[in-house]
């Protein structure tokens, strides 16, 4: 939070900071089929305090007030004292995919690419994590977030996730990450279970890849591979997730999947921000005054047709150009093709087949 | 606000702190007759500023995200400048019960007691307050809060509550609190009221306790009795309130009451911390590194039965182990064992006679 | 933000401030026909952050929490690199109207004059702006914002703006301001537009005049004068603004237009705060220990009324009385005589013909 807040008692046993960060999107939709909407958005407008108490005790509490609610992300208690190992206590992300991990202010495409439908994201719980100079592992113990328990009648669902990831290479300019993950996930009592997402885009509310409502779940489970590799100013970036999803007796189980794979090149010189310890990538700073400039090209697919659920597939690629004007403002620019199949309708609600192309565009600042 | 922030002028005329606490719950309840919904909660996520400014001029300002949407609560300007005396204008807690006064920081339960249904909380209005070396003296008149303020037509309902309190011993370790607290209320254009209450658990949606829609009622009065007695590491605390609800001619008047009695035992010696200038309770600060435990056992009883109307009688007892982890930090435990009569099936919505057990952890901390 | 918290690097490269406001309000209203619902309310409890990066990067992000959501105001990033002038992106008012760009903390009346109705408001958009000793100029081009964009089906409205201003007397207790705007709306997709205003007076949910749905509409232009002038204590401010309605074939155009006028005079000696180079007024700080007095008094009216479109029109009388505590608190007392035509009776909701008196009290901090 630089030019944000942060105080510090001199010994550190106490500290307290306060930042922020704000997202203002456009979009402009060349559309195929359907009518998804051009316009504008504040993406995310997000307050987040966070600092330690007596040493050991760290906390977290950020709020997004996009969308004129108030949506509470990370709010957690954790505990340093058994170093490098931590607990932490709250909502927080559960320990599952690398793009999910990585803060929203240092992804370098303006969304998630769409397997992201199928990462848990945040819950409240409790998890366990350590760390090695080039490896973490992480796991946890997780209820529901607000958001998720929509009739408060019935137990909620949980789930359990972990992951691990090792880095062999982690040198400043040249690193090479391998991760994976787990997660067994049983829904609440209304056993039903909804996957979908918009296209890569977040100002239409159409989401062509949509499962409707599966009910009778028993479990679902979930695993991901990811894979990062950064040598100068080239990175690649690539996951795999696939969900398998139990019903009950008499029913045929489900399985979905997806991946994407990008390439970046920060054509001023400068190296994205490998960071071994957490597992995930950081901010990236200009070295010139003129700011640093990106070029990231993505291909992502999911597929969420399976038997009798005829969720859609889509196949999406992505131009994206970044505008790193100092290490804390950022313009984006990105250009999708979208790539759908007949049974990407959302569930009913739209023409499937449709391939629409967007431009959509980010200015951020965060502190 | 240790950890959070505080700033001040080198005169202290003026001076800003920005604080919050985070209390994350869990709840799994040994269901009797109906469906509680086991589960894990923010139980409260909130940022609170405060400050001064000519050294006669106070503000508070604080605002709870959990259940994603702002819910404010304190939001009011003090003037000091006749000190002992205070005028207060804005949202804050009308002066009546001892629990509902003690910051939800400090309580020594998860939840308040069942009684606390009959206590007004928060709402708009204008209040005085003076205090001397042993007792306190606080009145005012109230509107209603925002979220009393269901339809907008017909003018709002008000109130005008005051409390006294006087503390025969207040030394360090050994208090005695004597408080007596009345209000008079008189509902909006609707003539409506409704009184109910969760069994001292909040995950759960169930509201046992409730009278339904009381209609043409011309006015509520309420009479609250406060004792506290804090001798070393032991304590006890108990309430008596009453409410009478006066109805239009040819209707008998309403008379509820409830009263709850708790002893606590800090073992590892510390003290529960009585401020006799406030008349309320503060904060716990551990003796030993390890942290302080304290062993807490509460009976509330609430009767929402009277005449016409069967909203149901129920006694609870807790057991409760607090981890006081340092002074800003706690973990929560408690066991409750309830006993609801037969017309304790909120207002016809769940079966009555419904005795669950109910056990509930809390992580806290705040800044 | 005296009081609230400001700090920076030394050579003011970074900033970062967190300030807030408090408005607390109470209406009395003597009914004519239709009921209007005495009652209180928090007006505004904002908190703001705001900064600097890198010297030439500012952000806003103000969210208001009055009304039980959270309601996003300022949230922009400033590019100041080639002052005098300055490029904005995100959501912040559209520059048009005086009343309308000078903050709620330093209006003179409780609430801005009924003309206010048809001044564009926050959206999100980009925005130009420049000013000198004696001038200002900005214009933007804006989508909508948050709450206006009701379907997401469709795309959104658009408008761009511009205002100039100049003022060819800017001395500190002797000014003139003159100020001309213009703006050009086209509406969503729905082709749907509604105008609409309360009586100056916000506890009411009542909204006399109302044009209704008014449909087909292909675009709509307003323009604005203002013209303020400060004398010492004295004070003039008025300003006019019209809006034509441009409708498909077949349609009659519409016309509606409203205007106010007011005095104020401080009878303490202070002078009003005119800000030549942001085309605004500004923070009143009193003389005296006992603070400032102002008197005031306004009239306006608003016209919705023209050919098959019925809103209403009224002509309404204020009163005002403001004591400045200090330079951050103040307590503000209307008194407002309205004068309905047959026609404002909010849309069909209640009668028309409505001549309310209305007594509303404000008390207010900001930090």
């Amino acid at each position: 939070t630089a030019g944000g807040l942060e105080v510090s008692t001199d010994d550190g046993a106490f500290s307290f900071g306060l930042g922020g960060r704000l997202m203002i999107d456009s979009a402009f939709y060349r559309e195929d089929t359907n009518d998804l909407g051009d316009g504008t958005e504040l993406r995310r407008t997000r307050l987040e305090a966070e600092g330690m108490l007596f040493s050991d005790y760290a906390y977290e509490l950020g709020v997004d007030f996009a969308g004129s609610d108030a949506d509470v992300k990370d709010a957690f208690i954790e505990y340093l004292g058994l170093w490098p190992a931590t607990i932490r206590v709250g909502q927080f992300k559960e320990p599952f995919s690398l793009e999910e991990l990585t803060s929203s202010k240092y992804m370098t495409f303006m969304e998630r690419a769409l397997p992201n439908a199928l990462a848990p994201g945040r819950h409240i719980g409790i998890g366990l994590g350590s760390r090695g100079s080039g490896w973490t592992a992480a796991g946890g113990v997780f209820g529901e977030s607000f958001d998720d328990d929509v009739s408060d009648e019935g137990d909620e669902g949980w789930g359990i996730t972990g992951r691990v990831t090792y880095a062999p290479w982690r040198e400043d300019r040249r690193a090479l990450h391998f991760g994976a993950a787990l997660s067994h996930r049983v829904p609440d009592e209304t056993k039903e279970i909804e996957l979908d997402t918009r296209p890569e885009s977040h100002i239409t509310d159409v989401r062509y890849l949509n499962t409707g409502r599966i009910t009778d779940v028993s479990h679902l489970d979930l695993a991901g591979l990811e894979a990062a590799w950064v040598e100068g100013p080239f990175s690649l970036q690539g996951e795999y997730v696939a969900a398998a999803v139990d019903r009950g007796a008499g029913q045929s189980n489900l399985a979905f999947d997806g991946w994407y794979l990008y390439g970046s090149w920060l054509l001023t010189g400068e190296s994205r921000n490998y960071k071994p310890k957490a597992g995930k990538f950081g901010r990236i700073r200009p070295i010139a005054p003129g700011g640093a400039w990106e070029l990231a090209l993505r291909y992502s697919s999911l597929d969420l047709n399976d038997d009798d659920v005829a969720g859609g597939r889509a196949g999406q690629m992505t131009v994206g150009l970044n505008w790193y004007l100092n290490a804390h403002t950022r313009l984006m620019a990105n250009y999708i093709r979208v790539d759908n199949d007949a049974n990407a309708d959302d569930d009913g609600d739209v023409a499937g087949d449709d391939d629409p192309r967007i431009i959509q565009l980010r200015a951020q600042i965060d502190f």
